[in-house]
């Protein structure tokens, strides 16, 4: 089978046996995670995906079989070896809870920066009503994560450090919402607010500061 | 032209000149709104609401021709009334920031129990690359209202009333993640944490917990 070469393919490794099957490989999967980050997976068709991969439809197919096998690579490639750093970042935190949100936000925050047709791809498919990846994402992406931190704030507040008004469970829904929900929606608050020239640890520091203490101005901190 | 009676139409008021054509009118948007969230705007054709409203494809087309100026009335008739009460709520709140956001999120909380279908649609329309009200939403439905929230925020920070370490445009986007998302992410976060039997004020109460004090157990609060 004669294949085109990939108009710009990532990580060469040239004289690596295979080395160029696997840089196509990974290119198509970028591609695929862009062009479903910006059409949705249903609107995006293996032809739209190939065309920007700059390949035929046929390499792409000879790679990933159909749209389905294509979606399970970028889960299984893409998705949960992104995620990743979220477990390695929360997993060695003791137990206080507001180390344990900090971690959450650092993670997300790193995630977002590294992968940024992930926050786009998350509202399209797990957010939207019949969202493709919704399923998937809590049997295989992050299995038992929302349950895992709900039970370590609930041992953090029974053991009294924890704000004892917050509802554990709730406090893992508001972390997606200081978090993933802000980089997903950042191209329309940056246009709403005129807020470009933020500095990009802004949203980070603004939510450790939300999180750690409320929008209280603080004790004797009245005129600062 | 003849036209069928509607399958289900809400607010008879039968005797009042135009009345009957008002009430189908009326629920001719309802089921618009419904299919919106549903589906997106662009997923929905108008022979798939007027089919969800029993109704012929002509007789929606009579009320409301194409899907352009469908979609221009529900803004207007829908979307415009319903975000009327965050208006309402917060313009007379004085210059404590934590009211503001208080009044902020009993507002969203309102919507979103009064029209089930906004947050969705809301998710699809604006939050979606693309979204087809992403525009109009800040230009007719909640006009410089981010801008007027974010200057009561600065002017409060100034004025010591509210911690520094906040950034004031960005404590707009944490309210929007910290309310609507939460009403919109509900199918999802709702089945992965197992937490249906939650009381439905839990949302609001917690959130107000969260932005009053932060996650902190509070001074003296170590053991309660």
């Amino acid at each position: 089978m004669t294949r085109p070469t990939p108009a710009k393919a990532p990580r060469r490794r040239a004289g690596r046996p295979g080395g160029d099957d696997l840089d196509l490989r990974a290119h198509l999967l970028d591609a695929a995670a862009a062009q479903f980050a910006r059409s949705g997976i249903e609107g995006s068709s293996l032809r739209a995906i190939a065309a920007a991969a700059g390949v035929t439809p046929a390499m792409l197919h000879y790679y990933f079989g159909d749209k389905a096998r294509l979606t399970q690579a970028l889960v299984e490639e893409r998705l949960m070896p992104a995620m990743q750093p979220l477990r390695e970042r929360l997993e060695p935190v003791g137990d206080d809870p507001l180390a344990l949100a900090a971690a959450f936000a650092h993670g997300v925050a790193e995630i977002v920066e590294r992968h940024p047709w992930l926050p786009p791809l998350w509202v399209r498919e797990v957010l939207c009503e019949g969202g493709t990846l919704r399923e998937v994402v809590f049997r295989q992406v992050v299995p038992m994560l929302p349950q895992w931190l709900a039970g370590r704030f609930a041992a953090a507040q029974a053991a009294g450090r924890m704000n004892p008004a917050l509802d554990p469970r709730l406090m893992v829904v508001s972390l997606v919402g200081l978090t993933m929900f802000p980089a997903a929606a950042a191209p329309v608050w940056k246009q709403a607010m005129d807020a470009e020239p933020l500095r990009s640890r802004a949203m980070l520091d603004h939510t450790l500061a939300l999180l750690g203490s409320g929008m209280r101005a603080g004790s004797g901190g009245e005129t600062t």
